[in-house]
């Protein structure tokens, strides 16, 4: 159910931006215990200037390979949100060698209100789709 | 006053767009009871591969007409955002053949004092705009 | 730390979009008090028919240099949130002579665990970073 949005400068190619959003969910999938099948990604690609990131004073370097992820999700523990950030840079590294000092991430939460996947009904609510995490192992095909 | 950010895949045209955007205002005023002049729509068009939905076990069909549908908001009551996902989903099958499952749509809550619609103020704090809602009659032209 | 989104009309060029971020971030850091290196912004151009924005019956007249900024920041007393649309107008304003009829802002808020600024840590957590607000002074360099 999270939505992820993900932000990045223009020039890397397909094969790379395809691994990186794997990359992503693949991160989500196991720090969120979720559903394989909850994927929803929005990529934008931009041009140098229209991205910037300094460092809060944190001594990082940002490269061209700067990612800024968002993601909006009901709420989860502080635990989830830490191994998200730990399996996003994980993943990101072992796939395509990009630097942890290059991966912002940011969440904003809601609620199961919040959330309309399809069919105009909220699914949250409509019993649909269970108010509490899914079991990881169970992915609802 | 809901801002609503669009994210669809690149490869309609404008007039498709353009209604893609009237539907779903429409639906705003509708669920949401706001003037019909409370609009604010951000839409960005994407490849392909950057959009990214599966469909968490419910069974949805994606195309290359899905649609991401963001919307930013002050709270509003559960029965007003049943009744957005609902009038969404109708508008745009009614507008563009749009089918329900291409939908996706998430909601962010904040309040009054987030809110700045011009001349560097905030309008519901100043008093320029009611806090409580505008009744739909009343656009306020 | 804020995160700012930033939405435009394209047809301006590097240099006033160069002016424009430099300006808000001025804004961000005057207002919300925090170091000149917490800066991060994410700019996108969009044809004149994908941004729309209407007046709530205000009497905002809007133009090509309509600007829709989103901030994500930890929570901010109302008194900031006043300051940072007043000052956003007027640095653009001096800037680039932009009229505060063409800005639109809104905040969402969360909380120092979902931030992760670089490395996979939760740089509010593990006390690389403090919860309380950096005095504008310290530029943590």
């Amino acid at each position: 159910m999270p939505l992820i949005v993900i932000d990045v400068v223009r020039g890397h190619d397909e094969t790379y931006l395809t691994s990186l959003l794997d990359g992503i969910h693949e991160a989500v999938v196991d720090a969120f215990e979720v559903p394989d099948t909850d994927r929803y990604q929005v990529l934008t690609q931009h041009e140098p200037f229209e991205l910037r990131a300094l460092d809060t004073g944190l001594g990082l370097t940002r490269s061209r390979d700067l990612t800024f992820i968002r993601v909006i999700s009901k709420t989860r523990p502080e635990s989830a949100k830490r191994r998200l950030y730990e399996l996003i840079a994980q993943r990101l590294h072992s796939r395509l060698g990009l630097s942890g000092e290059d991966i912002i991430v940011t969440i904003v939460e809601n609620t199961g209100a919040d959330w309309s996947f399809g069919r105009g009904t909220a699914q949250f609510l409509t019993g649909e789709l269970p108010e509490a995490p899914i079991p990881p192992g169970d992915n609802r095909r």
